[in-house]
């Protein structure tokens, strides 16, 4: 077992990366003050995996339990789905002394923390992540939030859980496709922040890939504690956090382009990587022999590297949608050599000349 | 002119109330640090009156300016106008270097509120309240949202302004009916927690009636100071802010009960506040010549009295739906005497009882 505190203030809380740490779930509630009633929102493949055994854990520790579906699927990540929590909150009696536990991945979680942070002004959560992706990214930094027709997470709070709780052995139902998503947010710490972890994910690539409990464990407690090191320095985004952005500028334009369908988030953010890590070398910050190894490793894990090809208008537009985007300028986040991070500031036209996207 | 500071460390603010103060908006909003685009919410018949000099003021500075209209009325304070603010965000280019006006009464300020506590996880936002109502009361404190069909204000963020400018030259609009119920809340800060303030109010009727300014500008900064004290100590209503809830438990379940459309928030909270007042003379926390002046007071001011009347069964329902309601029992401010609060713990039926609305 593996237990991480994530410092800011009285936003304080715990990551708790266990095997079979679900059965505990009541118990921890319990332990950081939860009481009333439990709505745990979950999707349908989720819930019938897991939502007996977190109910059973949360009954047994004196929780009543009100259990909510939602779709499951970036494009569910909307408002329609948030208002139909909203409605089922009012229908179960969702009130000041309950509390909320998103149960699934990525989606779940910012759908189910942005209810939470806007239901009555705000009422505790509790993030249960199942995906990989869920478990080293989004629940980790307190962003929750919905996508708009116009922009991906457009509508959104800054609002942290009382507790994190991740259960490794969740990931045995995962499919693999999401699962190597999810490692594409590994490779991303390694490459902008943490060269010795880089290095780690280079030797270790059959025991990661073969889901083994003592490598799934590290880089879920390496992933977390280097993200909430940056949450910590910067818990509302005006500064550092933005390095957590890393591949995520043509990443995001990727995703949106694909209708939010054709590539999972953590595809399109490997994409954008490859494009970062050119970017990079393109101004003088990485060397030719730093591209190619980054672009090794995320192709050795399976991801695409593959540019997808989209009409120069359309892509300048969707770069130029990210909510990153000041006015006219963007700030680009960029590796400087492997392990460390340097930000830019570029137009979008200027960024799809120095990834080589155009001559 | 007066200034105010609310002190909430770093989310501390100014609250600005002269009389004219439209007109040096734009130069204040530059002193706060606003910059870029300013996405100026109103409503139609405000925007008529008074969009223009706030835009001239914005643009003279600068700025930006985004207008941005919702329609006017209680029963839009719904999803559905807060969708089409995001909807109008977007088709602006408001982004994180944007900041919100909120120019209006009550529903437009936590509209617009919540819109800037959301848009892109939170941009900042500034108050100029144009009716008394929401310059003694919504505008300070930070309490955003919107309603939700089964319940007032049950979607929502505490979120504070940058600045809250009150040119006290707006109420010479405003129509009588709605200035009267801004009193009632003037009216509460006097009954609950402080007596002077009560005695003032009782001797100066005359003056304060007739909109004379120097009464104006009084009776809004003591009502700021008292209300930012309060939520200075309690800034996320977890103990003493609770105490602003005086006089709306009833007053909540009499305005949904007339459908947002009979009753005007005001006047349900005058109602509400003959009701708490019986029900802290029933528990022997004030005399029943408390009661009648309270009583006075308020019917002095214009303000309504008598209790509609309802089916039992539905008020107790819409006392229950309460958002103060926690598990079984509410906590119910009294007035113990004139000026001084206390807490109580009942269910509805025993409200029902203790204010005398059933034997």
């Amino acid at each position: 077992m593996s237990v991480l505190s994530v410092n800011l203030a009285e936003n304080s809380y715990e990551i708790v990366i266990e095997r079979g740490s679900l059965a505990s779930l009541g118990r921890r509630c319990r332990t950081v003050g939860m009481k009333g009633m439990a709505a745990v929102i979950s999707n349908r493949a989720v819930a019938s995996l897991y939502g007996s055994v977190v109910q059973d854990s949360l009954e047994a520790a004196g929780f009543t339990v009100a259990r909510i579906e939602m779709p499951d699927g970036e494009e569910y990540k909307n408002s329609v789905s948030l208002g139909r929590i909203y409605d089922d909150f009012a229908a179960a009696g969702v009130d000041r002394s309950s509390f909320v536990v998103a149960l699934g991945g990525g989606v779940v979680g910012d759908v189910a923390g942005f209810a939470a942070a806007t239901w009555m002004r705000g009422i505790p959560f509790v993030q249960v992540p199942t995906t990989l992706l869920a478990q080293v990214d989004s629940s980790v930094g307190g962003k929750t939030g919905i996508d708009h027709p116009r922009g991906k997470n457009l509508i959104g709070a800054f609002y942290q859980p009382r507790l994190v709780l991740i259960d490794v052995n969740t990931l045995a139902t995962l499919d693999q496709r999401q699962y190597r998503a999810g490692l594409a947010e590994v490779i991303k710490y390694g490459v902008v922040y943490d060269r010795p972890f880089f290095e780690f994910l280079e030797a270790n690539r059959a025991g990661i890939l073969a889901m083994e409990p003592e490598f799934l464990i590290e880089i879920i407690h390496r992933s977390c504690t280097l993200k909430s090191q940056v949450v910590e320095a910067d818990e509302k985004e005006s500064g550092l956090r933005a390095i957590l952005n890393y591949g995520h500028t043509f990443g995001h334009a990727f995703e949106a382009l694909s209708g939010y369908r054709g590539l999972v988030h953590g595809e399109a953010v490997a994409i954008g990587m490859v494009l970062a890590v050119r970017v990079s070398a393109a101004e003088g910050m990485c060397s030719q022999a730093d591209v190619s190894r980054v672009f090794d490793l995320i192709s050795r894990y399976g991801l695409p590297v593959e540019i997808p090809l989209y009409d120069r208008q359309q892509l300048l537009n969707s770069v130029a949608a990210d909510k990153k985007s000041k006015g006219d300028s963007i700030t680009f986040i960029c590796n400087r050599g492997i392990g460390m991070y340097a930000m830019s500031h570029h137009t979008p036209e200027e960024l799809l000349m120095l990834s080589g996207l155009e001559a």
